[in-house]
């Protein structure tokens, strides 16, 4: 395992909307960064940053103190980093493996057993912020593995947001999952006391004023309850993900033995919202779903203002 | 009506947990108060402070600018405001009277219909934020009537805490109703969230640090979720209470011919805490009843820290 002062170079794969400002904001803080992207083209924008381009994964994982995966599922790491002419193969041992894709508990233990075979450290360490967070800096990184690993990649994190170590390997990606629960939850949550308000003839921006200075104030209100109001549904993080999301916690929640009620609520709302035509737009449009539901028309719920 | 900078004596009706700091707050900032309680003793406390302490409820509001309402449910207004030797018909005509109580949207209305016969004019204007608000003069006070009355009661409400006007007579009671579906979800919602973390092998407390972070940063995850790590249920707000709010907030849902999945299991969840014996327990001990219905037994769930 490197120091945290003795990592310097770093292998990134997967510079997608997410990955590419990640990897660019790791070049800027000093490190010497290696990119692979299955579309090259979006890689090369890096360039421009000082980050070298390479070709196939193994090439960008060769060599380097640790690999940053950035890839959009649990499948597409597991093809990358262990497939035929895939990356781990080509990692030093001693080495570190950061995955900061979201991806199921399971998959990401499994990733850890595989990797440790071959002497290289595994941390899981997924991320909520978006784009703006990745480009700004911020995210908020949910970290798993043993404390000595999260120390030695504490540089690698700080260049990308702020990170909290949660406890082993697997427990960043939990965090991830009861993170988008939370947040499928109180988006309905939002949603329905918006259209109550509504429809008792409130004016619903000065309702989410006043909710906002009291015990029901929450980001979600503060943002997505800005969006019902204007009704301004373009994504943003589309209800098709959050469905995604959902029913992994749904998945996990049952491999723990646990059975819970809004969780699988929020899982059916918003299955219904993209059975109804709405996987695009943006989880707060779960208040047209409602609407719907409630024999609203479209008319009448979009735009919501008064 | 008397114009905001005409109002100088108040009438204060229900000198409890919110209304005693309130009223005093009243007096402090200059007005000439004078209080009714059923429970003399409760408002005698305030003499020190230059209350003048009324026997009956038509000696406090008789020849006073406005009368402020803070007693305990609707029927308790209905009766004192308007029974026997009730405050209403002692008020002067012209002058204000202002309901905080939290009481349903269709009894604030018909006192309105009342008051307005006599010359009266009403506001509804419950609060949030609860003995803590009251005494800081920080309530968040949710303002349904007329731009008129609104602006003539200013100065109260500036004494109390931060008004908002939401719309029309009614509109303050549905957005304490709306306040209170908000909070009862979003409690439910990060009790599962907790749940999920801690069974899944998670320091819970480093959870609740990085959600906050994030989409899924709230009041609630921040107070009452600090409140599930820590096992700690004495109220604060008692599960009673808000099986109360949840079904005065079903029942206005009714009346406007909405059906609201989110509030309708909320409703329920806390009936069923209620109902094993949760009634007095603060309302995050939802993670209580959560843990019941997955076969936990308390030791496994109290405290919840790992």
């Amino acid at each position: 395992m490197p120091r945290a002062d003795a990592i310097r170079r770093i292998g990134f794969l997967g510079t997608g909307i997410m990955g590419a400002p990640m990897a660019r904001n790791l070049a800027r803080a000093g490190f010497s960064v290696t990119a692979w992207n299955r579309d090259r083209s979006k890689a090369e924008r890096l360039a421009a940053d000082g980050v070298v381009i390479a070709s196939t994964p193994a090439s960008a994982a060769a060599d380097q103190d640790a690999v940053v995966v950035m890839l959009s599922s649990g499948p597409v790491c597991d093809e990358v980093m262990f497939g035929a002419g895939g990356a781990v193969a080509a990692m030093r041992s001693g080495s570190l493996l950061i995955v900061m894709s979201s991806i199921p508990v399971e998959t990401a233990k499994a990733q850890a057993q595989l990797a440790n075979r071959s002497g290289i450290s595994y941390l899981d360490a997924p991320v909520s912020g978006g784009e703006v967070g990745a480009t700004a800096a911020t995210l908020s990184i949910m970290v798993g593995g043993s404390v000595e690993h999260v120390q030695s990649a504490a540089p690698i994190f700080a260049a990308m947001g702020k990170p909290v170590h949660i406890g082993p390997v697997g427990t960043g990606e939990l965090t991830k999952l009861v993170n988008q629960l939370t947040v499928a939850s109180t988006i309905v949550a939002v949603a329905e006391a918006l259209l109550l308000a509504r429809q008792g003839g409130a004016d619903i921006a000065r309702v989410r004023e006043a909710l906002m200075a009291g015990f029901a104030g929450s980001r979600i209100l503060d943002l997505h309850g800005q969006r019902m109001i204007e009704g301004t549904f373009a994504p943003g993080g589309p209800a098709k993900y959050q469905v995604k999301d959902t029913a992994a916690a749904r998945s996990t929640a049952t491999e723990l033995g646990l059975d819970l009620p809004m969780l699988n609520l929020a899982d059916a709302l918003f299955g219904d919202l993209v059975a109804h035509g709405g996987g695009e737009l943006d989880h707060s449009a779960i208040i047209l779903e409602l609407s719907r539901r409630n024999g609203l028309s479209p008319e009448e719920y979009a735009p919501l203002t008064n």
